[in-house]
């Protein structure tokens, strides 16, 4: 099926000065921009074909730098995340369609079609991170939380870890916006030890969160099994994954009874296929997924796993719900569409991954408009 | 104690040809050119004082390559190891001598004093992994072992995991020539998934080896701990390490008894304030420490943090030995010393990884004298 060769390969540095508003601040980044890696391979086929990838990094963009604190732990403010995820346009189909072609689980055509119709309706759960990143003051929080609730938002995310008492502060203004059937979930970034992480919960507890995220080093197996024996009688679930390299790390979480949210990355795992692998296991294990995102672009892809993970292998939206982030969609050709606090299931072609050549050009660093006027104004 | 500013940094791409001798060939690297990012810091002060670090690659240098069979597990020939290890020249005293001197460990007091003599004199003891590469036949394999025993070697390492006759045949060879009181180690290089590695080591279990190293994937903590469960009875241990990229994973290693032989990597891991935490958890646990050497310049950083782990943590050699490879010692200024098959403490400033000017410029990658030559050669 050779409709052409690559005929020219870009790889360009993009980054969004999200460091200004304190979006996207938590416990680990203090400052992050986001920023991504954007690959795109193009052909000399006659229908012009071609693949755009993006790997989504933070704080410093693409550079490396040690933490001070000489942490072994990966995810420090600053440090590239370690996997790499690019991902070619199909093409013609939408990568949904494309991997529900598949047909790897028998079990899964039951209702499929169902299925299908249900999401082209109503879309995918999803629950919002836009509120409660802890750059924001509480006014902000407030007004966010207004606005979110307003939208038609029934799950909210909040980021904890980096003091106990704001903690308790910001998680109370939260739950008192959103009624007690509201759902609230928590996010540590990786900031705790485990017996740290278990005794902050026990205080955070009282705002019945249903899930306390990223506990500890998401290379701690052994250390969430350990914080989630801890949590889950108290009613909270352990998620994580965002930062899980490859399908043998998610597969020892799931043996190890670790986790009871399994948190895909599209970026992180080696592109579409290793996220299938993990999408099949976490069926096997009856744990359900729901997907990091956010950054830059992670909505776009995400969105067709897990739409596929609901119709052609979980088949089920039980404790299922997949994260919204509200940046920076408005540099994707193809951006994410939300309707009634759901994921809309794309219907162009290919994985939604292509930016607008215009916003590159802008913030490529260090030559980008954006960045020639920020540069000299930081050095000052 | 500022003594001088940054004045220089240069990093450099320096790689050997070791592929056209089949040297360092396993069953995931069949076609390794061993390579190093060669970083040099300069200062401007009087003494002129400067670090230099390197980190090790394997297959093709720094190039990034995506496995074709989209295997996520790390170590794929062509596929950067995953830690980087930058260490700066301490200048005036061997990093040996200066991290002696934290005097981590009380107990590692009581008989210091001894066995830095008992080091002096007699040196740490070393097994080699020269003879029996893949990619070596069984007429290079014989004639280096011959050599090796007549240069006094009592432990060597053979390649295995490709092909079970193969390493059948290569098994018997060695162990008919180095008798059965002397040490015989394996290493697959994480070929196999985990019940056949159990299968695998079952059937070599004949030859008996000291232990299996990297079974299988050096994420897979678990899957280490079943083998362990398996292969233990039979008389073999095991050993991981080299791909583990800090202290949360040898952790879990220890907790959940998936190691005998402990195999920390000085580049791998973050420096040596990483390694030497992996050092005191692994005396902790009472497991003993056998560093992963070899590559570019390994045995010359290791051995500075073995022979500190002897003196100052351990005060033990039961079960221990560090690896040696004969390689590209000659492009070190400070290469290190082997007698009677043992490590000989180094007594120059610094870490040993400073590479003579001469080779690094002979071996910058494309440029380098070296590469000049072979590019052309190999496009045709």
């Amino acid at each position: 099926m050779v409709r052409g060769r690559i005929s020219r390969l870009s790889v360009r540095d993009v980054r969004f000065p999200t460091s200004l508003g304190g979006h996207g601040a938590d416990a680990m980044h203090t400052d992050p921009d986001y920023s991504a890696a954007y690959v795109v391979i193009e052909t000399d086929a006659e229908d012009g074909i071609k693949g755009c990838g993006i790997t989504f990094t933070l704080g410093k963009g693409t550079e490396v730098d040690w933490s001070r604190k000489g942490r072994g732990a990966p995810g420090d403010s600053g440090r590239p995340k370690r996997g790499v995820g690019l991902v070619g346009q199909a093409g013609g189909k939408a990568c949904l369609e494309v991997t529900c072609g598949h047909e790897i689980l028998q079990k899964g055509q039951i209702g499929k079609k169902e299925r299908e119709k249900q999401m082209l309706a109503q879309g995918y759960p999803a629950y919002t991170t836009s509120c409660a990143w802890l750059g924001y003051s509480d006014d902000t929080l407030k007004q966010l939380c207004a606005q979110a609730l307003k939208d038609g938002w029934t799950r909210f995310k909040v980021k904890v870890g980096a003091d106990l008492q704001d903690d308790m502060r910001r998680c109370q203004i939260i739950r008192d916006m959103i009624g007690p059937e509201k759902t609230l979930m928590m996010d540590a970034n990786q900031r705790w030890d485990v017996p740290e992480a278990v005794e902050w919960m026990s205080k955070l507890a009282k705002f019945k969160p249903l899930w306390i995220e990223e506990p500890t080093s998401p290379d701690d197996i052994l250390g969430h099994a350990t914080i989630s024996k801890a949590l889950v009688p108290l009613g909270i679930g352990i998620a994580t994954g965002e930062q899980c390299h490859n399908r043998v790390i998610f597969k020892q979480l799931l043996q190890a009874k670790a986790l009871q949210f399994l948190q895909i990355d599209s970026c992180r795992l080696g592109s579409v296929n290793e996220n299938l692998s993990v999408l099949l296991m976490a069926k096997k294990f009856e744990i359900p997924v729901c997907p990091h995102a956010g950054g830059v672009g992670l909505c776009e892809l995400v969105q067709h796993l897990i739409i596929f993970d609901y119709i052609s292998v979980s088949a089920s939206l039980e404790n299922r719900v997949c994260e919204y982030v509200d940046h920076l969609h408005e540099h994707f050709k193809y951006p994410v569409m939300i309707q009634r606090a759901s994921y809309m299931p794309p219907k162009d072609p290919g994985y939604s991954t292509e930016m607008k050549e215009e916003s590159v050009k802008k913030h490529q660093y260090p030559d980008g408009e954006v960045w020639k006027k920020l540069l000299p104004a930081q050095e000052n």
